[in-house]
């Protein structure tokens, strides 16, 4: 069972890479700058977007995403809510999104008017790790709230990241989350990556994240 | 691709059946009483253990455990520092237990010695729930800090839970989560399925959570 596991799991990354590949082509035609945000369920990936599409609107950059979720359309209500281009995309069953998932949505988004495109993708901090979607970067998003041992128990989402943001800084105190762990545990996993502070619920920590993505 | 996907999904799943089926047999003739803990990361699955093992101990109860996670030993140290017998299973980089790994854990466990045993799956809310792990029941654990969207974006594990954990009450407020909207999706997703509210944190709601699993 694990033999045949093993065998089919290598094609299946293998087909997804193939096709990530051409999304990626896809999106530089088109002059887009995408990005992968990765996170647990409630980590604050939305509200990510909904702090950052402001500002790049004060920037003169127009936006675009891809909500990704087994189930509803919670997420994708909220960003359509901010006047951006938005595709929901319900897996069903699975706990990612795939880059076959990505070409279908990518084909419904007028590409032409969008600067940058975050990918949202399902909540969980394991299952999207493999599977390549054609993004340029991606970003990593944990939340105090998780606990301080959440950047440990995940080594192979950090490795495979550009970004990482701690948010939800204000509510350590009250859950007893050392942040300074998470970094240090993000840096081990990772060496080098940048790491954001945030607290997505009042913008705090933004500016310098979408410095970086804009770089 | 998906439709091979679906055919080997079908004898993963029907195999896994047999195996928890086998776990079941096993934990009841050694009179153990078995949970699923599901949840996401930093739900407060951990915690529950932490503050239900004492209170079992004073009804003259004794608990053990299985704690299941990608990677790491951060859980499994925290169940071991409250003197209960526990295994730590590492699932490497799936996102879920299945019985065959459970069925390895219990031939580690001294099951004469114990009543109950909580058997914490890995923190994410989508792949463990097709996994029977030959438990009697399933405690399906949320925290408020995962936004109240989170119940309506998972309907499979509420459906397929028995009884229903609504942590971090204390939260709610300063994160905006409506408590009402988390439980009125899980009744939606599940009519009648028991659910408490608790703050794992102070041990608040977690007597009648306790009577109810003894029940």
């Amino acid at each position: 069972m694990h033999h045949i596991d093993l065998h089919l799991e290598k094609d299946i990354t293998e087909a997804n890479t193939r096709i990530a590949d051409g999304n990626r082509e896809l999106l530089k035609r088109h002059g887009v700058k995408a990005f992968d945000l990765l996170g647990a369920i409630g980590s604050g990936k939305t509200a990510l977007i909904e702090k950052i599409v402001p500002l790049l609107r004060a920037r003169g950059l127009a936006a675009g995403a891809i909500a990704g979720d087994v189930y509803g359309d919670d997420d994708f209500q909220r960003i359509r809510a901010l006047g951006i281009p938005v595709v929901n995309v319900n897996t069903g069953k699975e706990c990612h999104l795939d880059a076959h998932l990505v070409e279908h949505a990518l084909h419904d988004l007028p590409l032409d008017d969008i600067d940058l495109l975050f990918i949202e993708n399902v909540g969980n901090m394991v299952c999207p790790t493999d599977f390549a979607l054609g993004a340029e970067k991606r970003i990593v998003v944990v939340s105090s709230t998780e606990g301080d041992d959440v950047v440990n128990k995940h080594p192979m989402i950090f490795r495979s990241s550009h970004l990482g943001v701690i948010n939800k800084v204000d509510l350590a105190p009250l859950v007893g989350a050392d942040l300074d762990r998470m970094e240090r545990d993000m840096h081990r996993y990772h060496p080098g990556m940048p790491v954001f502070r945030t607290n997505l619920k009042t913008g705090e920590g933004v500016t310098p994240l979408l410095d970086a993505l804009l770089r």
